[in-house]
């Protein structure tokens, strides 16, 4: 094996021995929620909505009428006419947010005491609906770190900026909402410091298996914690160095039962479909559904209404546009404007699983949002957020009743979770993992297809194959019984 | 092992032996030669150039300043204004070929004596050197088999409609010239037929071993076939597996020995970097580099004029628009009238590829080019294409003297090959692949990187990751001694 490859497979050694490794009980996770809660009380958060033409460097850009920053940085919201012959609409015009630079999603890790943590922020933002959210080590666009706005540099920057092969233990690109960003992509990337690292005020150390069991809870994890621990993979095996494996990663209290999830994560093999076969569905898919965007101006929107305070639909559909004054007090009063966008109603995200061929498979919807930069993403067998699935007139959405229906028993999962709070307000959508009994049907309409979780890792490596929706889903999951 | 792996395993073995299959001495190679050379008689090609506006059924549209089709459809060539921070040149306007619908480049191949062929076409673009090459079974855009222009019916599109994941042997989206189209892909893709096909007139069944033979040959294996051979994969092996499949892979007429080129294609081990490190280089890369394409009116893009005949540059530099009105007379005469791109002068494509850990690994270069789908492709190591390298102002480009200056025994392949003969006008460039000693630096400059072919065959499969150049050359990689 070449130096390379062992560096890979002791990444992935890093990340299983965090994921299982355990405290008594579970103990960092309640201090962690213990944490978050303390810094709720010490911050004072106070977002208010306020009309477009009061937000300092902020306006509304009347050569090609979109909302952007002064510097012209940061982002900007803009209309867009979509066509595709995907689905039932031919044609619509909707705000989109436009921010084309990449920017870090980055997590410093450390090995503490033989077992890999992650330095995690407890960060507000104006979107939160509890203002306090875990965030990774870093956030920060471009326009942040060369300081556009004269602000002061991200916490831990340098890490990341000279980070190279020889620390990454994993750096990805990966999409952000299709439905609300205009191909938007982040670096998701940790990094593994061997030297000592400052722990700043509101930043703690925490394992792969805390921050999973976090995410069981209501709005405690952030989406960006979540898109970037979705990314890890554990390693593929073939049957017989498998059952070897389970011997391996048996934690210090004793060994952990590999359960049907981490045998999903781990096996190259019992998949029903080959890599080959899935990349046929994609191609297949991206090959026959078009998908193009026009930029026009935000006034010129059909079935949009400008106001002086939002932007929006007569019919309340999807979302509004809307700018919001923001102070954030902790030691120091901070305040700005910004535009955001705001959710018509909650939505709900679901991925229905089965165990087929002696292997847990997801079944994974291939999905074209009018902001994918590839046309289709891999989304999570329900995806209902731009309408309201309970309204009686709505498009009928597969599986949502099974989803909706399912017993306790089959519910892994079911956790609100929020979407980014800085660009969105006070959005949540319902988070579930649902094993399908045996009435669910094991041949799936055209746009879906059967995945291990294997496979999904592999997929989740190479940017935008699967959206932020599924990525979210599949962070949650825990590979070992609790 | 699943159905579904169980199938990728055998086209794995399928392609091998369709590699390995000897014919005696070669002849089925010497045959098609002679067979494209008789069909090469037989057919005249009349391309002579004309004015724009005396164009049928293209005009140049004042609407936007383009040049289309009435209809719409087919392609486009379009301004565009390009503006990165990859290189010296942070800004520059050109022509660029816009055709957005994804159309096949697909081959019918079919087992006949245990051995799988296939089905080629003897086929004349208006724009070869030599009128007739070999192309797949089937090269058409939607446009084509939607009958735009009322033409026939492509010959065998039936089978490619039909394809499904039981008989889809190979199924990949891959790029174009990035430098001419702006985010152009075709569907490659090889079914495998069990029942009987007929062989139409100019068409001839080849095994893969005969087809990449007839690639060390000037000008006769057109791009489309070999975009769609270097998508083929032969499996991944670890070292215990790979000495048995040693003698698994032997022909009929005995024994081969298994090359450096074929272990570098089927190893899992041994490559110097993870696939983790070539997607940390790859995400890197993406990230500190922009590109941004804006539409501009033809005749408002600096430093290219607009003549009656002509788009060209007044240094003479790239390549020039041109029109043409073309005759082919087999048994019918066909005429039409379409654009074309005419390059300025030949170019260069080359690979260095040197032994390390025990594997052959490619110098393979990061590379901008301003009609990617995601700013940044695998190219070769040489890749000189826009810019005349022999020039004495021309930007230094690295590797051209390695390579140029290149001993005999250590040039592997040193052909001409042509692009694209329905969008580029006599194009031919030089393909080499060298093979380094000693003297050849291991530490590569910072946008380039060392990966093994079973590497690279690993981010064929998955769209936008090897630009057409670097996948021309892998094809004509002979795995065996001959």
């Amino acid at each position: 094996m070449s130096g390379g490859q062992a560096a890979q497979r002791r990444s992935e050694r890093l990340f299983l021995r965090s994921l299982t490794a355990t405290d008594a009980a579970g103990d960092g996770a309640h201090t962690a929620l213990a944490w978050v809660k303390a810094c709720n009380e010490q911050v004072q958060a106070r977002v208010e909505r306020i009309a477009f033409k009061d937000m300092k460097l902020w306006r509304r850009d009347p050569d090609g009428d979109s909302i952007r920053h002064e510097s012209g940085k940061f982002f900007s919201i803009e209309g867009i006419r979509v066509t595709t012959n995907w689905g039932r609409v031919p044609s619509w015009d909707q705000p989109i947010i436009n921010q084309p630079e990449i920017g870090y999603l980055g997590f410093i890790a450390k090995e503490i005491d033989g077992v890999l943590h992650f330095l995690t922020q407890a960060k507000v933002e104006p979107g939160n609906v509890n203002h306090v959210q875990l965030s990774p080590t870093i956030q920060a666009t471009r326009s942040n770190y060369t300081q556009v706005h004269a602000g002061k540099k991200p916490l831990y920057l340098e890490y990341f900026q000279k980070a190279s092969a020889g620390n990454v233990l994993l750096d990805q690109l990966q999409s952000e909402q299709g439905a609300r960003f205009r191909q938007k992509r982040n670096r998701n990337i940790i990094i593994l410091a061997d030297e000592d690292v400052p722990t700043y005020d509101n930043f703690k150390w925490l394992t792969l298996g805390q921050l999973k069991r976090l995410m069981r809870l209501d709005n405690v994890v952030n989406m960006d914690t979540r898109t970037v621990l979705s990314g890890i993979s554990y390693g593929s095996y073939r049957d017989d160095a498998l059952e070897l494996h389970g011997a391996l990663t048996s934690d210090r209290n004793g060994a952990r039962a590999m359960g049907p999830f981490c045998r999903s994560a781990l096996s190259l093999e019992h998949a029903l479909h080959s890599i080959d076969e899935l990349i046929h569905f994609l191609t297949e898919l991206k090959s026959r559904y078009d998908l193009s965007l026009e930029k026009i101006p935000l006034g010129e929107a059909r079935d949009w209404r400008s106001a002086p305070d939002e932007i929006s639909r007569p019919d309340g559909k999807y979302f509004k546009v809307i700018a919001v004054d923001v102070a954030i007090s902790s030691r120091e009063v901070v305040t700005w404007h910004q535009p955001m966008i705001q959710p018509a109603q909650p939505g709900i995200c679901a991925f229905v699983c089965k165990e087929l061929n002696g292997v847990v498979h997801f079944a994974v919807q291939a999905k074209l949002e009018c902001g994918n930069k590839d046309i289709i993403e891999l989304a999570p067998t329900v995806q209902c957020l731009t309408g309201d699935y309970r309204a009686p007139d709505s498009e009928p959405v597969p599986f949502i009743d099974y989803v909706l229906k399912a017993s306790a028993d089959q519910v892994l999962l079911d956790v609100w979770q929020s979407e980014e709070g800085g660009r969105f307000f006070r959005e949540q959508n319902r988070n579930m993992i649902v094993v399908a009994e045996d009435d669910f049907p094991r041949e799936l309409p055209e746009k879906y297809i059967w995945m291990t979780l294997n496979q999904l890792l592999f997929f989740i490596k190479l940017n935008n194959y699967l959206n932020i929706q599924a990525r979210s889903l599949l962070a949650a999951v825990a590979l070992y019984e609790e």
